[in-house]
């Protein structure tokens, strides 16, 4: 989020994000995934792209998570996505292995509309897989003047408890996004761990060494090695350490892990060995349930511009805020492009070669 | 929170946490307060100081804070707290410059009657007071098996956001509490930066210096000393560096602060200089609005525990989780009393002689 871009120093080939999209939609549909839930999933990834988390698009997401797991069966192409339980404002729904960005934008609408009626609305859902971009979902309450939230956890236990030796939950994101009149939204899109893990899956590929504040190695202790934090599976809370207030991150996680993997009714990872389950969280609160919407715009364009007009610290140019930096790359990779690795391109044209796709997307 | 209790080495005197909760009470009547509102407050500080938050206790918080904003007019001692907008699950407040206690418990009974009526609600106040320890109100949702959020921003200007070298923003809260069945109940109660401010305080009474992680001083550096960091008002978010993602911790504290500034519809310290107002968020959800209690409860359990069996690394002796440390606190506190500098007992007993009021509370 807004510690910048991830923009490695390796050469790039820019592509056109329009016709990515396309060309995203056509590899899902040739997977088995009906059109319309192709467009959402090849969506939520070109937007990553653009948004600058290049940790959650195209590259990492699709080709080394997506396209494997709907091969394998391990996702389902065509889920029965449905309702479990339901009030006025709360409900809990089963994702039925499905992609993640289905179950996600499915039961985000659910919350916005309630959210609209009833000034909030809440749901969580079991049985999902990986829901890409934690912020794909908040942004889509952003576009109807609502707040919105998102957590996922699951998968992978990576990341060790404050005090703890041994990965117990994932990364365990939280996003929430507030809208604005004039500046670009609030956007809170965070791992509750130091880093997201794709970010040490980047560094690796760079082959950048990573801070000691992110992940134990193999002996418990601090490692630098991006190759050995991921094998070791023993990433930090936010915060690391004692003297960072590292319980504090560890806190978060645990409250992401008990909303996703609690309210969904799932359970959790030592009662799942072996099957890939995600969990997800999603709510939405009206803005003019507690005030009128244009007052709230002006006090949040307000606010917000207050904190750009921070003065910097020493190594810094500017102030900015969660969601600045995100909606700066879009409006630039939307003018110029996406930039990706000529390799990931190479990829994608073999694999669209494979599945009797058109693969065009170079600008 | 889970970093363990506020000891310091210096010597104590145990007192009786009934008796300190009476002779609190006559003190706030004595100060104007109507006495049912007399007994939130007292209760507010002593369940502070039970759960091992001395920073938020009686020392801290009723001799430094509450007593002199009551005397020189800055609390109004008897609010008209009333409700500005309503929908059946969010509703805005004005708190009257009362005590934030007295405005946060009438408005936290008012969110948890709504959420177990609807499944969640959530109520934003303006023109309040310091409302004391986070965790106060969600604590009260626990009582009736609701899941329990407050936050809270406004009075000093002491935290810096990420880059930034000026303090914008206070050190915003977030608390969460979320009930269990056999274990503690899962309580996060967290400032959105390295540290609360009362550890700074109790840092410098004890004579300690402070790690570079929590504040910068007058040079716009990490300081050390903390008088300069109390004097600098330049508190930074959690995580604190770029390498430790102190972005991350700062848009937490945004999030806080548009949440409590901007849904209250106050707006923020610009306009209202040389005003101590202060501004709340709570919320509440129903897990029976999600899957049956019984359900909740167990798998709350059986995630709890898993953290605690978690295997400790080098340097500890155990792993525990938000909520944890504070409920042993309570238990042994209420069992042989709770610990004060001998320095605050004489100072509340001079006080009371002062107003007229009984103060006896050692054991």
């Amino acid at each position: 989020m807004a510690a910048g871009t991830e923009q490695s120093a390796a050469a790039r080939v820019r592509v056109d994000p329009v016709r990515l999209e396309r060309a995203v939609t056509e590899i899902y549909v040739a997977l088995g995934l009906p059109p319309d839930d192709a467009l959402i999933c090849a969506r939520g990834v070109v937007l990553s792209d653009l948004r600058g988390h290049e940790s959650h698009g195209v590259s990492n997401s699709v080709l080394d998570s997506y396209v494997p797991g709907l091969r394998s069966g391990t996702i389902n192409p065509r889920p029965d996505i449905r309702v479990l339980h339901e009030t006025s404002v709360t409900s809990r729904w089963d994702g039925d292995r499905g992609m993640g960005y289905v179950a996600g934008h499915r039961v985000m609408q659910w919350v916005m509309e309630r959210a609209r009626r009833h000034g909030a609305a809440f749901a969580s859902v079991a049985n999902s897989r990986h829901f890409g971009m934690a912020q794909y979902y908040p942004l889509m309450a952003l576009e109807h003047d609502l707040i919105g939230l998102s957590m996922t956890g699951g998968l992978v236990r990576s990341v060790v408890p404050f005090q703890g030796v041994e990965g117990r939950y994932g990364t365990n994101p939280i996003s929430v996004a507030i809208p604005a009149g004039a500046m670009p939204p609030f956007v809170l899109d965070m791992a509750t761990t130091t880093v997201a893990g794709g970010k040490i899956v980047n560094a690796m590929r760079d082959g950048r060494s990573i801070p000691p504040t992110i992940a134990l190695g193999h002996d418990g202790r601090p490692t630098t090695d991006p190759g050995e934090a991921l094998a070791a599976k023993r990433m930090l809370p936010l915060g690391a350490t004692k003297e960072g207030s590292g319980h504090k991150g560890y806190g978060l996680a645990l409250w992401v892990e008990l909303f996703t993997g609690v309210l969904s009714a799932q359970g959790f990872a030592a009662r799942f060995e072996g099957d890939e389950f995600v969990v997800h969280f999603f709510g939405a609160w009206d803005p003019a349930a507690f005030l009128p919407l244009e007052e709230f715009k002006a006090l949040m364009d307000g606010r917000l511009r207050e904190m750009t007009e921070t003065p910097p610290s020493e190594g810094y140019d500017r102030v900015l805020y969660a969601g600045f930096p995100e909606w700066e790359a879009e409006q630039e990779h939307r003018a110029n492009g996406i930039p990706l690795h000529p390799s990931v391109v190479e990829q994608f044209t073999a694999l669209a070669a494979e599945l009797g796709v058109p693969f065009d997307v170079l600008r």
